[in-house]
């Protein structure tokens, strides 16, 4: 008989048997993690009756009325454990707890504040009460899309039409319009030939790295060394030999990248915008290395998406503004920093307000990772209202240059600010405003002060987000926030500053300075004040509701 | 000077660099994908002009206007790649063609039906086009929640109060009241201490179970061979021993524990309904084993929670039936199988019709889960309208038992009826109805003449899924399936097996039977004929629009 390993009766059996068996009830025990953390002696009890574990077996014990299962003598080995000993299992709720006490003695223990967003009350939230209100200053939902009304209304309208969920798969029953044109969408967006949506982008991030370490045989990833916690997650997934450079240091990773032989398979990895610093890195010069190296790049693109180039493509759109500023939905005529990526990785959760992550790249390969990453293909697909929403945001951040213009105008005003009242902001290009503290109790201690008498949310920011002694508050100022409520947080922060007695700019320079504070020259802003002049009328109208074909690659290319 | 290298001044000079560099735009090179792909022979060219890497460096290059990047000379080591010797980079676009034309040539190469559900029209979608309508007999929405008013109303007042997106982690910014509520109707409805919320089960299932075998010494993970693609990945990445048993096969296991000491950690993960052939796992039989051998129980329900059980927390709940019922959101007094069980995973995107995972287990593991796994920390949080929805299913399918035992009656209906016609129905005690085709060819056949003839759509289920010579049409009847398109479906199908001549259970009875198709004898159904013929009445009433207590530990627990 050819027994499918799909269906073994003996499951239905065991059914069957406990169906008829009400003393079940009370034959259950606690659970071993329990008991095993109660350090109780725990014997073995055959009161309960499983099932015979063969299918024949268990069929024609069943039809005797005699279905207990016990394993056989003859398996029984020599080393096998004697259970007679009353030897205890592992402490595993001993284990837990310990690891849990070891957090909370290195303050790195995490307490999460009940923060809810009003949609109509943009920036601010009501707390776990709702007349309990405070405005937020370190929302990642950078350009406030989280309310807007095209977004708000493609969602509404696709919940009505196309319910809650997408029920499925990309490959069973989960694949739809609203996938498809997503993907059109975000290829066209980042002017790549395809790409592929995810649960979110740690998904993205770790299903491709780790799909390419694990399928291109001897590849070398180059890793700088504050990428995301998803990206470290998918190198070290893929067990594919990893080489950290230091970051942004265009010397180190050439060094690196110098050791190993030309045809021997190479990615760099590395992001865009940090977001825990703000700095950016220097997207050309590091594809200039890729190139003379013969190595993949992998660019993730998460805090600037929305934010950075004429149409919110990211950084590497944003170094050639004026080029693709010119070509609007088009593609250049001449080749531009995007065409050196060969992934661009980024999030619908921050700028576009929604939730999900993707991959952009070359028909192959997206199809590549559509067809072989487990991380896409065994997961349900995000719901159509969702994919529905994202779609729009993206159409609506294509085409407008205002909220990126305004975010870094507040973003500037708000900079500017603390650097007159000598609050240690650690110089950056970008849209982050990191205030540095320098300890995790006075981080919290400033984001509480903040919170509870200030009605001003800011998350501090501690180990192991950060290194120990770099703890800082990150602000995101948004285009909501405009001056009136950012004289409210500068106020609020220098107050906060003065109660606690936190370290000022002199005082980070007398230390000789520290994560930029008090030790280097002003950083120019990537957004250049001549940018920052433009309006919606300099688009090239052919940004403004586009006609995007669909991408074969999201249904599977016919051959 | 003390540089902290979350900012280096290179990074800002190369963006001054590059907004300065007009010529970046004609200096811009093919992406080195595509390149490579071509095996066209590429020069290194200096053309463009990266900005030195140390920051100090840099400033004062910059200052002088000369910011020109090159890797200093003694730097260069011996075993340096001869950049002048023409070597060619590898071949990555040829690479994944190659990879992407043996999935063509195994016929393993999916093409994705775009499917469009229709709330107001289910089980009915649209394809492409709006007016091609088909049946919809595929979809993991089991109970038809995706357009469940109640569902619906709570996502539609959640995204008007509350935005399209939760805008941060749950640490920073994206924790709120709708986490907190979803994990407390989660924990409730298991009947454990707390609950986490993942972006899916596919994630939960990956970041527990890898931070586990992670973290804890030593762990040897038994997993049942039929364990889903997530759960084989947390596996892998958790780098843990791993012991494959037989699929639902307590003999195989209990060989398997036994070659371990009894204090050596161990975790058996296993399933309750296996997704492809509708199989139940003895779960309290491994529960015993697991106490036995001192193992940690992990169970993922994904494709149990909602339809199982007379609340719907899944199979575990089912085992207890009468005791759950009458206790209703109350624990029974006396212990039963989810108290053995130390995590529960289970999704949202399925029975629960929206999207999102979780686990659930003791207060303290569960805080563990938060504060360390880097699949929960460090990505956006679900948005508010996903978890409001959620937890108005959740509630919904807690306080009614009729959709459950619609779906099986369903189930059973469509069961028979195959069975009366030979249609080879793979045996099971569940609500999955796969049907055995035997080949990936005719597989995909069948399944496009049920859609384009029969305006029905089952996907077909073909390896890597299922085993070779295993392949199948997977058919989830929900209670929206009435007999009317039972029998359209039957109809189709008896059609389709006679054109394309496939083997019925008599042909596979006389080949000595496969998969349990046609050799065994028949399977009863985990829901009893008693359990079907309850009425909601018959539930406990502290079931309707119960208080649910939120849990301290979605926040953070306070000492």
């Amino acid at each position: 008989m050819n027994v499918c390993p799909f269906v073994k009766s003996k499951s239905t059996q065991a059914l069957r048997q406990l169906s008829k068996n009400s003393a079940l009830t009370t034959q259950a025990r606690q659970c071993p993690f329990m008991a095993a953390a109660l350090n109780s002696k725990r014997e073995y009890s055959s009161a309960s009756k499983p099932v015979n574990a063969t299918a024949a077996s268990a069929a024609s014990a069943a039809s005797a009325g005699n279905s207990t299962y016990s394993l056989k003598a003859e398996h029984l080995k020599a080393n096998q454990v004697d259970l007679s000993s009353n030897e205890h299992g592992f402490d595993y709720q001993g284990f837990v707890n310990n690891e849990l006490n070891k957090k909370r003695s290195d303050k790195s223990y995490r307490y999460f504040n009940n923060i809810n967003r009003l949609a109509k009350d943009f920036p601010r939230a009501h707390l776990a009460e709702e007349n309990d209100k405070v405005t937020v200053w370190c929302s990642n939902d950078y350009l406030g899309m989280g309310r807007n009304e095209d977004t708000l209304n493609a969602m509404r309208k696709t919940l009505d039409k196309y319910g809650s969920g997408a029920g499925g798969t990309r490959n069973i029953a989960g694949h739809n319009r609203h996938a498809i044109k997503l993907e059109s969408e975000l290829a066209a967006l980042h002017k790549h030939e395809a790409a592929l949506v995810f649960s979110s982008c740690f998904v993205a991030n770790d299903a491709v790295l780790s799909l390419l370490g694990q399928k291109l045989k001897d590849l070398v990833i180059f890793s700088d060394e504050l990428n995301h916690a998803s990206m470290i997650q998918g190198i070290r997934n893929s067990r594919a030999k990893k080489e950290i450079f230091k970051h942004n240091d265009l010397n180190d990773l050439e060094i690196k990248l110098s050791q190993y032989p030309k045809n021997q398979p190479k990615l760099i990895a590395f992001e865009s915008v940090y977001s825990m610093c703000g700095s950016i890195s220097p997207i050309n010069e590091i594809c200039d290395l890729a190139e003379k190296y013969g190595a993949l790049t992998f660019l993730d693109e998460v805090h600037a998406v929305g934010m950075y180039g004429p149409h919110g493509a990211g950084v590497a759109e944003h170094l050639n503004f004026d080029a693709h500023l010119k070509a609007g939905i088009a593609k250049p005529i001449d080749p531009t920093v995007v065409d050196r990526i060969d992934m661009i990785t980024g999030t619908l959760g921050k700028a576009f307000g929604t939730v999900g992550g993707y991959v952009t790249g070359k028909s192959n390969l997206i199809d590549w990772f559509r067809s072989f990453a487990p991380g896409f293909i065994f997961t349900t697909t995000l719901p159509p209202s969702i994919m529905a929403g994202s779609s729009a945001s993206i159409r609506y951040q294509r085409s407008t240059l205002q909220d990126r213009i305004l975010q870094q105008k507040n973003t500037r005003y708000v900079k500017n600010n603390f650097v007159n009242l000598g609050i240690p902001v650690i110089p950056n290009p970008s849209h982050i405003v990191p205030l540095l503290v320098g300890n995790a109790a006075d981080a919290k201690k400033a984001s509480d002060l903040l919170l509870y008498k200030h009605n001003i949310y800011v998350q501090a920011i501690n180990f192991p987000t950060v290194a120990l002694g770099e703890e800082r508050l990150r602000i995101t100022p948004t285009p909501g926030h405009d001056s009136k409520i950012a004289d409210q947080l500068i106020s609020a922060v220098n107050d906060v500053w003065n109660e606690l007695g936190l370290a000022r700019m002199g005082d980070w320079a007398n230390q000789g300075g520290k994560c930029g504070v008090g030790s280097i020259e002003e950083v120019p802003h990537i957004w250049t004040d001549q940018q920052l002049s433009l309006k919606d009328s300099d688009l090239n109208p052919n940004v403004v509701d586009p006609i995007i074909d669909s991408l074969e690659v999201s249904s599977g290319i016919q051959v």
